[in-house]
């Protein structure tokens, strides 16, 4: 059952078993004395989870821990229907643990965080103890309610428990989901505000503030309650009070601390142009781990001594360096970051919008640049773009930033409402595709073209390389009459293409990046391009020549061009980041077959919703890994040939 | 300048030319007495217009009649930039009257409501005076903030005045939107709620009630004030005291009657099972027209007597009857209320929900049947969407309604969350397709098919015909393991098609409803088949033979059964009553270049933002009518045989 441990050190990664938290279950002890020493053994099984997965987000699993140790030790019966989720959903590992320790979730799983067949980065429902999908934000107070009502019209009981962040709360949908909630007087809903103050990027106040949050709560007719959401004692008082409170949805705005157990990441006090919160999501470095595993066993130590309990046993296993690719990946965001400054530095009118992703979207240079052309929006993305819309209307030319899988979503109604005003905004969507994987489907964005694909002349381009960045943001800046999306992959790849010398993108065109004469391959991004660029090598040994074509066009294709390109093809491939319907690939074939060529044509693409795990696990198991599309490839060739088709 | 109107007469319409507005004007009285009298002559052309186009908002319109009035003659400056808009849009017959009265529209346009090149059904900013296109709920105050920011970027002054409805206010973005108002400042906005206690089916207490209005705002940070929105003294205090308040934004809550100045027509009481408010929208009878002109008249020279004026001169026009169709149109949503019902009574798990639409979804006979199954969300589609999410994880069978428009745009990200649940939810939108064309584009549903159609297993369909919907509800509820989207057309339509006796819809597959060996059309939806149909009358007739092939699947096509379909064909020819990206034209397309047949193939559907205009117009407009289907297919045929492409 472990070791005792007297110093961590670094190249180290520390883990409890199962066992421990039994041992501690059993000691002559109050129950929110063990719920504290279990709170804290669990932080650490949520830090080793995120070390090992090398990200996850410590901060709200931190913030929210001992609510939720204590609804699953001292305040919920599972046996009669109460059920517990967390809206935010990124707080996933810290219940991930919190589970593993109550025996939901078999231990073996404090290993997998963000591993195929392991646990997502976000909850699903696949997972045992998960109650239902999060990860996009908002929505869990309504679920509760759909839930309250199937409980009620099916004779069941049991109470509903819900987390939210706070930034959360700058969603339209909380607001909606609350009005009906008091209405129907669903006191089997408490939703726990877990209100740590501060968001993706600053705090709360700065991004958004959300003012008077328990006069906002109760007038909309809920039973408010506010405590210190550290404080056992009040937590279990407030918890007891609210028992008695049938006739009213309850609200708990639990005041927390951001990364609340490790001293160095607790987020007091940050709230500073300079700095940001650095332990919002990601991995801590090997010292800061050490560290923070150092004062966490010290103070579970602490706390067993004083119980007069055997210090706590660890297993131990070696972390594993990050593996460092052999060629320097590149990355598409540094390029966006300066592109969009040279143009902003020639055309005054151009102002930036963002909904609390101002790292993630490549902004902070913008923000000190030009403080008085942000607009920071919170997490309100269809306030964001309604008001990009007000602006474009009154004379400037908005450029609008969120994750691609909640901009091609959330604000769907909206970007088509400005666009039938026939202004001009440029959208830009980071974290689009598949990769990365770790986070889950609420993150992975492969629906944001046939999402937007279809808005009149609205035009979605896709850079390949950091070098095509400047050019098609010019073309969405300038070239373009009207709205654009740029669709942006944020992690890091590498290469095995260059784009020609002197190419320039024309709309609807594409360029290829290697030459053959059996196959044509038409694919946008850097993810997918690359793996069809090794996958062409993987087929010239093979006998088959593939020509790898870059059309950074997601909705547009020149049928001069497109017939020019497939002219002395045996088979067109279209490969898309994206489903297989309404992505790139149904543009390209749709365009094909209006060219009536007799070429017969495949698409590549996912056809089911992408399971979370490494990058490389992901892209094989969704045979889009080079190998993957070498394979399905010969195959196609094989099957056209076979079937009498003329190829 | 028109004739004294003594007793008004059924069969005539009346309205009141501008010299009217201008003599009253000129009345020696103060602007309140004038402004009132003005008000009822806008009244008085609101009903006109509505009259004249056959359908139109009249209850809000005249609810927010008084303060809009008022907003234009007393208190805005448009010189210096003051801009007023409605956000809920629907009162925009009102506004036109208002904007033709003070000149800012010519007066021409009050023949030309609900017309191809005249006054959209909602607002749009190629009319003039009309600053910001609205429609869809929600999004006004949003753009107020965006223009509030321009014009202080830009230098320009100016105050921001928004109305909303107090339905609107159930939707989430109006409360996303007001926490950055506040943080920002923004004291140029002032938002003035319609509060006429009425939404679209019942009352905003009964539908999803607001509780304590004044108590939100509040709590949101906006100055409050709330007044009785028929009194001008009233309104006229109350902008007076907002002029010193620049702190922060201002929100007026109006008391307002629906249906105000019309007796008959005012919703003060209605609030029953039995009767819902009649006036919402639609065009009056002519029996109820010609009393409430004589309403109007009355008071009108009542207060013209008092100040010593001459009685109004009013024009006057036959009312001309609403053409009867030779034949009986088809209508979808009796067929869906008797299946629903069906399935209802044998399946317990189904329950219904619904967003302020269960007249227009055909759901009276399920509310009054089913009661305690049926759950009313209000306006706020997100939410409604992820509790019916909630309650498919907890064991029902959840049929969700709205209007395609909102349905597929709004909650698409909410839609797509439930999807990656694995559970079964059916989804129904009515008023899909460019028609009723009346309303304009934010109610014309022509996106849906690509905003929804990449959502994994989520297949959509769409009945040809009454007798398609059962089945195709049947299949949605029983047949199909997952999710599913059934598209309905709202209007009455005239089929000069059968479906085959015997026919069952199969997954993937159509149905011929004409013979022919020349082109394949595939088509989908009573609409474009019954278009499709009349146009291969018209091409037998030009030596043509067209197939024309229902295939109810939008997002899914049967390979085999394609390419046996389109065996003999020199032409492919898909017609959408949606964009051409994105829609079951590129579905078919791309499934065709897959089979690399080499048959020409070609798209037929809308390219730009439909207009408003009468569903005959607008047709015709799109080139969606039979002739213009005709002659597009007439064309391709040409091309393709003069191409030298295999024709």
């Amino acid at each position: 059952m472990g070791d005792l441990i007297g110093t961590a050190t670094d190249g180290t990664l520390y883990f409890a078993r199962r066992g421990e938290f039994e041992r501690i279950e059993k000691l002559n002890a109050s129950r929110l004395e063990k719920t504290e020493i279990l709170a804290e053994l669990a932080r650490l099984n949520t830090l080793y989870m995120i070390a090992a997965a090398g990200s996850g987000h410590i901060g709200s699993s931190f913030s929210s821990m001992d609510v939720v140790s204590y609804l699953y030790r001292c305040e919920m019966d599972r046996t009669k229907g109460d059920l517990y989720f967390s809206s935010k959903g990124h707080d996933a590992p810290g219940l991930y643990a919190v589970l593993i320790a109550e025996g939901v979730l078999d231990e073996a799983n404090l290993h997998k965080l963000r591993k195929i067949d392991g646990l997502p980065g976000h909850p699903d429902v696949a997972v045992p103890g998960m109650v239902t999908n999060t990860g996009s934000l908002g929505m869990g107070i309504s679920k509760a309610k759909g839930m309250a009502f199937a409980n009620r019209r099916l004779g069941k009981g049991g109470r509903l428990f819900v987390m939210t962040g706070d930034g959360e709360l700058q969603e339209g949908q909380i607001w909606e989901s609350l009005i009906s909630a008091a209405n129907h007087r669903l006191g089997e809903i408490t939703v726990i505000v877990d209100h740590n103050k501060i968001q993706s990027d600053f705090s709360v106040e700065r991004t958004s503030s959300l003012g008077d949050l328990v006069a906002k709560f109760a007038a909309f007719g809920w039973h408010v309650e506010r405590i210190d959401g550290h404080d056992l004692a009040a937590i279990e008082a407030c918890f007891q009070r609210l028992r008695a409170i049938a006739d009213r949805p309850k609200v708990i705005v639990a005041d927390t601390v951001k990364g609340k157990g490790v001293s160095f990441m607790e987020g007091t006090s940050i709230d500073s142009d300079v700095e940001m919160f650095k332990f919002h999501s990601g991995a801590p470095q090997s010292g800061d781990y050490t560290r923070a595993v150092q004062e966490l066993i010290d103070r579970i130590n602490g706390k067993l001594t004083g119980l007069g309990a055997q210090p706590v046993m660890l297993e131990t296993v070696e972390r594993k360096p990050a593996p460092v690719p052999a060629e320097a990946p590149a990355r598409l965001f540094p390029a966006y970051t300066e592109a969009l400054l040279a143009q902003a530095g020639r055309n005054d009118r151009i102002v930036a919008l963002d909904a609390d992703l101002v790292l993630d979207m490549g902004l902070v240079p913008f923000t000190q640049r030009f403080p008085d052309r942000f607009v920071e929006c919170g997490i309100a993305e269809m306030d964001m773009v309604s008001q990009a819309g007000g602006m474009a209307l009154n004379g400037l030319l908005p450029v609008v930033h969120s994750f691609s899988c909640f901009l091609s979503t959330r604000p769907n109604e909206q970007i088509y409402n400005n666009a039938t005003e026939g202004t001009k905004i440029v959208y830009v969507g980071g974290l689009s595709g598949v990769l990365p994987a770790g986070p889950g489907h609420s993150h992975q964005s492969v629906r944001d073209i046939s999402c937007l694909g279809g808005v009149p002349e609205l035009v979605m381009v896709e850079p390949s390389c950091p070098e095509e960045v400047g050019p098609l943001l010019d073309w969405c800046l300038n070239g373009h009459q009207r709205s654009s999306f740029l669709r942006m992959i944020s992690i890091p790849y590498v290469l095995p293409f260059k784009l020609p010398a002197g190419y320039v993108p024309e709309p609807g065109r594409g360029v290829a990046l290697t030459e053959g004469k059996d196959v044509v391959v038409i694919s946008a991004g850097m993810v997918m391009l690359a793996e069809a660029v090794k996958a062409a090598g993987l087929l010239k040994a093979q006998g088959l020549s593939v020509k790898v074509v870059n059309l950074p066009w997601l909705n547009r294709v020149d049928r001069d061009w497109l017939g020019a390109t497939l002219a002395d093809a045996r088979l067109l491939v279209a490969i898309d980041n994206h489903y297989l319907t309404g992505g790139q690939g149904d543009v390209v074939l749709s365009a094909a077959a209006e060219l009536g060529l007799g070429l017969p044509c495949r698409k590549l693409g996912l056809s089911a919703v992408p399971p979370s795990g490494t990058n490389e696990q992901v892209l094989r198991a969704v045979g889009l890994d080079a190998e993957g599309i070498a394979a399905s490839i010969a195959a196609m060739v094989q099957s056209v040939s076979g079937s009498g088709t003329q190829v």
